[in-house]
């Protein structure tokens, strides 16, 4: 793997894991009335097309970064419909 | 231009545009205690080497999509500082 990929990598990581302190804040503070529905549902909408581009292109970083910020942006979804 | 390029495009736009509904409903609300300074932080150093990336594999989506999203996050973190 060349430092080019692992840059990309490393970048993947990162605005995937970003989600993480997210979700643990408002399941924390059980309030999500700051929190923009229409962000996270267009943002579901594009993680699923680059999940879909990732097995296109035959790409694991591509599939694995989208299906863990899939995962995520779920838990917010069902957060921001529980916790209005 | 192929079709899977295109789906990654639609993509790229999607999780970029979905930054702009939660930067405007923070500057509406005024307030910004729901929203992870944490995620926005990682979020931010993940798109600043998504940049590089894209600069280095020359990819001008990449840069695009990441340039816009790393003003939109600036443009939250602002709002985050300002109306904590």
């Amino acid at each position: 793997m060349d430092k080019i990929e692992v840059l990309g990598l490393v970048a993947a990581c990162l605005t995937t894991a970003a989600f993480v302190p997210q979700v643990y804040k408002t399941w924390k503070v059980k309030s999500a009335k700051e929190i923009s529905l229409t962000m996270y549902t267009v943002f579901f909408i594009g993680v699923i097309l680059w999940l879909v581009y990732g097995l296109l292109i035959d790409s694991l970083p591509v599939v694995l970064a989208n299906g863990i910020t899939g995962m995520l942006i779920v838990l917010m979804l069902l957060m921001k419909m529980r916790y209005k």
